[in-house]
């Protein structure tokens, strides 16, 4: 079985490996107060170039969205966010569980547009019983979005210029920003996302880590004992270096770009593949995560050899499925799903 | 610098790092259910005796209390803990985050009798305002305590009695699990544990372990939905093989049993060296951490050679202090550490 | 001016200003532990014809619905509610405040159809990755809804068939409870909702009292430790005996369903005065709210005289709004806005 | 039996009654937006010598509590109280629920000293675990106390200074209000309490009001969305009218003081004679709850005709119970029970 069902299917980047065999007995302090944390930090920092930006590192997603929210919003406040957002749907509502409304916008392919966030802002505060309803806290997107599509910089700038004149901090979910970044189509870089939004993480598990997120605060009024909150959210790892270890190697000579734009180009070979073939797709995307539209018994003479995702029941004889690629992904595994693509269909 | 500020300074065991890196291309399914996971579940199990018992894995020890006391409580319960323990003191109130406070009760040396709890659950019934005040619903314990005592196999029976009489779970923190059992006075099984108590977690970030715990939960009434409660937590590692791979290691063949071990046969020869000195000792540890007394003048010469924590003001010229051995002590470290102990005091 | 923007203009019935006086001096214990609640709960019983039912009193319709939620859900479950539900709109987040998410489903009416529940609830469970997502854990509807619109008593019967059968606990919030069941076109009656639900409240905020709403919980699972739920959540008005005595007045001799025929009566005779005029409707309400679609040139002669809710902008020149009546409205107070009516339209 | 067990066994003030009847057919807005609750507002910050105040009115105390430190505190924060306080015990975790933990200190008599206040401060910064414990967030303190004891002027001037120096708002839960200012002994007027306080609320529920308290803002960065608080939290009256009235009536010509002083009077009358025959007090109270220690065969012979709260078994055969007399305490049941004592004791 050849899986391409997620991106994170296999351990981490052989790179990550050897350092943290190498740092092994090394005796650090805890919690991320270490070195590699701060080397970590600086690498970051420069990419992102954000010499102010505090960087915080978590485990996982769901952890980094929890945190990063809650640590913004007032009780009454709520997070805005496409109904196909990662905390509208697949967190188990840990959004809720913090107190907060997560207050959805409708949306064909995963993004918000900016006129919807100030369409809402609007007819919140014009509304005579705005006390009444949760008030809008915060925006919260993807980039790229669960179904792999991105935004290009002129709407991220929109987008980023509303939530500013609204007073909304802009918080963006990077789970796969790398795999965002080196979209072919994509004229966003690092620091263009750092300069336009007011929070963000930069994912480390489905790309190239073990496990691990990086939370960049950019905006001064939101890093004030940013650390009790991510303590009493259990992600504070206990030997942080671990995470510290893992970014200083991703970030010290562009290893995080490299491995991203390996998996996009997989990505694109596969999709030459389907798209030759007139296979429709359910989203334009240009990132790791390819989304076909495939007859049912299609499906089933693939999934003898390759794992993929459900996404969609189309109709009755067709599904929309998910392959990812990752920083893991061989080559050789690529082409032989080709061969069976162009074999099969 | 030598640390012995705490257990968590190291990286994992060569054996664990070695598992790590065979199995890094292995590609798995995700959150757990892969075959590492389940073979490590299996492992557990028997050293636990506790064939029906469900395993879970979790990265961290604030996170494992918070989701097993989560899972239990109804919204009107809170945790009864002694006044020391770590989710009273230590986790930034991550339970109360979640909407429970934790009923404490003063204990001079970590541990919670069974007489105590008794007392605090007749004294609510039989108040005839109990409606107004928050209702004992669980009873957390750690072994090791925070101050590294142990209970006794006919303490925790007696505690265990009248937590089943209440019906009040019994739940017990065991972030360092393996240095209580491995303590030369304990006369408690790793199954003593299972079967006294009602879900418990055995610690792998202190012993042995990149990160991770297992939670095991034996009561079968409060198995269901777990799994649900781990993912709103954040405690859903995408990569669960990760910590699958290592609690398969770690029980396998013993090792969680041997290296636990070898901390405690470490902190013995601390303690007795200082004891040797006539150094008194704030708890009567006979696990992995030790509390001399010491004046400050003689911590102040040691501090140039060895950290170790702060516990304790206990007046004007001695201290408390922590000295923590662990699965990764050096025996070198020790001996110089017990050298420097005879010359200094 | 005439207020006809709401059903909470006045403040209570006669008889129950009149109880009040008379009671004003009597001591009773706090708590709603007083004689005068004991008889209303024995009234409501009674008339829901539910003898083993329990029966709190609360004050308020968002202190109700939050606390009947809260007592039931575990925390990685949601409510599923109409999207225009008052809990998914009206109340500032006051479920997600306790840790839930609301789960809506669309509704033009309201209401909330036995087949939707169904598909919501085999959608949930048929998902493989079920546990990454809000559990739904009960069905919250109201009746009549915020629309004005009631359910018959086959389609709460197949709504209750379903719910049952996926062991969703159905809870009514019966704000209007009064105003649904004296609809001309409903065919349920208080024994009907007692034995379809497994809790809901009757509300007398806006069915003459100065205040209050009775909680009537059916299914006997639910009712354990109800009453510090209530505490919990600031539900619990030390004079409860205020709640009994209302409710006594309004359950002992049928002035609840009096009163509340009389707000229907005076709705329908606006509804046919606009009806004779060719107005439409927003929503097929026969209970006290009627949301007639009128020019925006006749809303604003209309609103020198008489109050009235905006409710929905239709078009540039179009306005959908609400006339509450209550068991306060005059009669001359509708005859003066009937005759305006027919002036103006 | 002639009920002292609380100050809460009546309905409300003849006046208040006869405000209520007389308005009870008046059209008013909802949510507290009515000219009753304007003109209570104006009364209120007059009184208070706080002319820029924001004042809002809710149904009772633990919603004041719960409603006033949720809007203040930070995820990660906590409301610091004597181990007494109402929050810290019989509020049934309502704070805990909001996600904040209770930071408790030991107190005597029910009062928090400056000099407590600023070592807890301290104490928590000094710690360089400090991200791991709960930071310290709000004071808050009743006045009087549960035990009936009232602040001194320079005492809460103290306070004050130490929690403006610290950057810790300081909260009054003030549900006895009334009493504590007509202590003999008290020189705290309320326009010192506005003035050395941040937030603070006039109970009325145990002052003459059916029900009720004045939430008091005075500090103006906590104004900020508090109606959204209320609401969330259930607390928003739909009849906020009914608020209004009461506090208007107890405000406009200085009736909230009268009855207040005619309760301390009762009380002293009953605590002389107590007094009189040698009996000792659990507590110095100069309010309107006494706390006399009385052997428990007298306890037996005066429950035969009066109700009061047992609070504390000082031993096999003395117990601290509690008589309250309130603005409805009539003179004569008064006098009957200083026969009683003069004859038993």
């Amino acid at each position: 079985m050849i899986r391409f069902e997620s991106d994170y299917t296999e351990g981490a980047h052989e790179q990550i490996m050897k350092r943290l065999v190498e740092t092994n007995e090394e005796q650090t302090p805890g919690y991320g107060m270490d070195e590699h944390c701060e080397k970590a930090r600086q690498y970051i920092r420069k990419a992102c170039r954000a010499e102010h930006a505090d960087v915080h590192f978590l485990v996982g997603g769901t952890q980094a969205n929890t945190i990063m929210i809650a640590s913004i919003l007032r009780p009454h406040q709520g997070v805005v966010a496409a109904s196909t957002g990662h905390i509208a749907v697949h967190e188990t509502g840990a959004i809720e569980a913090t107190g907060h409304k997560v207050l959805t916008l409708p949306s064909p392919d995963g993004k918000l547009q900016a006129e919807q966030v100030k369409e809402l802002y609007e007819a919140h505060w014009n509304d005579v019983t705005h006390e009444h309803m949760v008030q809008p806290g915060l925006v919260y997107i993807s980039h790229p979005t669960e179904n792999g599509t991105t935004y290009s910089k002129s709407e991220l700038a929109a987008l980023s210029k509303v939530c500013r004149e609204c007073d909304l901090p802009l918080v963006i979910d990077g789970a796969r920003l790398g795999y965002g970044l080196a979209a072919q189509d994509s004229d966003l870089s690092l620091a263009d996302i750092a300069s336009l939004c007011d929070m963000f993480y930069i994912g480390g598990t489905k790309v190239g880590a073990l496990m691990g997120e990086a939370v960049v605060i950019i905006k001064d009024a939101l890093k004030k004992d940013f650390r009790y909150i991510i303590k009493q959210n259990g992600g504070m790892l206990a030997k942080g270096r671990l995470l510290g270890i893992q970014f200083e190697t991703l970030f010290e000579e562009g290893l995080y770009h490299d491995i991203s734009k390996h998996a996009v180009d997989m990505a694109m070979l596969i999709r030459e593949a389907f798209a030759a073939k007139g296979v429709c797709f359910r989203y334009a995307s240009m990132t790791n995560q390819q989304f076909p539209i495939l007859p049912n018994e299609i499906l089933r003479k693939l999934r003898e050899k390759y794992s993929y995702s459900h996404w969609e029941t189309i109709d009755a004889r067709h599904s929309a499925v998910r392959f990812c690629t990752s920083w893991a992904t061989k080559k050789e595994h690529v082409e032989m799903l080709i061969k069976d693509i162009k074999e099969l269909l």
